[in-house]
């Protein structure tokens, strides 16, 4: 067991001087006190008053998403983790972040520095200064659609993505689809090449013929639809799965302009569930994750990291809403002449 | 909210009756005590004693293993899910089934029965008669090494085998070797299927060239490994991956018996950390799955399940563990001449 003592030593400072780096007192400069927070860290040091807590402090970091308002992404998730974390009485505090911030403190330094049992990410990018930082972390930790292999601190919680975009794939061919394309989103995020491995395992298990040329990778964002609508349309798409809502959001407006009628030529699945699926006209047919579920499935991972259960990933199903955007597969053949004719 | 007059009204019989056979009592017809019980879960009706009931009863189910002694399989799973029900006076009973016991009563039958609000099933094959079941169930439950698709009630726990894999890999490799085999187990089991592609995912990122010929099927026994080995060896295997520990030892035992060294001629890695692995020489580096833990996160999985959040996986780390089976891949070159030759 770590004592302020033993830190003292490896430093070769007084023990009081290392009490006030960890306690950020005020007298004593910032590069001592980064110096002692990160040996402490190293070390392994836990102070004697956070051991003895049973009442934890967690902390969520919220990157890339609205999440002060109902109807924002982030809103339900943080609401259902602090449900969860009421009934233990636990402390959750909620911090907006941003890759600049994150080059100021390194990620334990932080926590340690502001006494946080525990982290739960939000929104990161793969590139993001912290992530790296997370492969040797020793705070339990809980990545949301984010995964860091081999950290047994380091816990991954999410949609099932699989489920999902086989759940659309089910629903389009249950209509007669086989032309199926796939309008992904953004490279470097994790949850992109999940939906990328789905789309390729699900197509093979209804029997479908994977084509390159209705696979296409775009951004997680409205605007990005337009540029590989015409492709996939050029290569015979009757139907699209969209990486998220955003996308296939895009995909209808893009539609509209072009006199494409949603679903009558063209089928649109998305994916989340946003607000603006119900809303939008055709009402989105869209995969649906419970954010509120995942915000509580969040909290339980944390608990057990907390708890030194090594938690790898943990993902909840998510179910298909079938709204106004996909129908069957409309084939001239099937178009009755007119009695008169 | 079904209840039991909606029952009686669905089946055209008394009420009471319908009583008589949720209660198990003496004076109905076992037919008709089916009858009642099917229909009630068809109709997706819950005793409003369950429903009130905070202090809920779970059944483990336990298969194919040993679990009443410490060191066995199955021991130290329960004991840790028994312990984290405690902490809620959840009572939990332990049931050995077997497939002729799942024929006699159906699982959504055999639970609502004896008034179990989840269960967990240890062990089981894919082809047994309860799994078809767990498609459609409503009852809360949680598979440990087994998975159901699309139906949300139902949760799968068990060891991230993608990591094992992957650290056994990254153990053998920084050894030197690169002819490195895979010794799996049975085809009809779930775990089978994850550690193939968790074999065929960690070559090719370790920049490994797969060779089908160093890839063999056998069983979860010891007894299987002696038909495979030889082929292995053939084809150049210098270090095998065993899809369990007893397939190791199968191995191990084998080898002795053609005197072929190991791990000097041949590096073998196990999968499980069962007791035998330190006991036997030389003592098996496996990977290990801490069993206390995987009984924690079922009960975690289980209780959310209840609370009607869907859980579709939830996997822990395994860590690797050296021992003596495994070391630096000989290659005759780097043997010195001595001295005085």
């Amino acid at each position: 067991m770590v004592t302020i003592k033993d830190i003292a030593n490896r430093l070769g400072i007084a023990p009081s001087t290392v009490s006030k780096g960890l306690n950020d007192a005020k007298d004593i400069s910032p590069e001592l006190k980064k110096l002692v927070l990160d040996t402490a860290i190293e070390m392994g040091y836990v102070t004697k008053r956070m051991k003895k807590e049973t009442r934890k402090r967690l902390c969520i970091f919220v990157e890339n998403m609205q999440y002060e308002m109902p109807g924002d992404f982030g809103f339900d998730i943080i609401l259902g983790f602090k449900q969860a974390a009421i009934r233990n009485n636990w402390d959750v505090t909620v911090v907006p972040i941003t890759p600049l911030l994150q080059l100021r403190d390194p990620y334990d330094r932080y926590m340690v520095k502001n006494n946080f049992h525990g982290g739960f990410l939000v929104g990161f990018a793969l590139k993001d200064p912290w992530m790296s930082q997370l492969q040797t972390t020793t705070i339990p930790t809980v990545l949301f659609d984010n995964y860091i292999r081999k950290n047994p601190n380091v816990g991954y919680v999410g949609t099932d993505s699989f489920e999902g975009i086989d759940l659309a794939i089910d629903h389009l061919t249950e209509l007669g689809h086989s032309k199926i394309a796939l309008l992904n989103g953004s490279p470097n995020s994790m949850v992109t090449v999940n939906r990328y491995d789905a789309y390729i395992s699900s197509m093979q298990s209804h029997d479908l013929k994977i084509d390159e040329n209705l696979i296409a990778h775009g951004h997680y964002v409205e605007d990005s639809a337009k540029y590989h609508l015409p492709s996939l349309l050029k290569s015979g798409a009757t139907a699209i799965v969209c990486g998220n809502d955003l996308l296939a959001i895009g995909v209808i407006k893009e539609c509209a302009r072009l006199n494409i009628k949603i679903p009558q030529e063209l089928s649109v699945v998305g994916f989340d569930n946003l607000p603006i699926a119900e809303k939008i006209t055709p009402a989105l047919t869209t995969i649906c994750q419970n954010r509120i579920d995942l915000g509580r499935n969040s909290y339980a991972a944390l608990y057990w990291l907390i708890a030194k259960v090594p938690i790898s990933k943990s993902l909840l199903r998510p179910h298909l809403i079938i709204r106004n955007s996909t129908a069957m597969l409309y084939t001239p053949q099937k178009r009755k002449k007119p009695p008169f004719l």
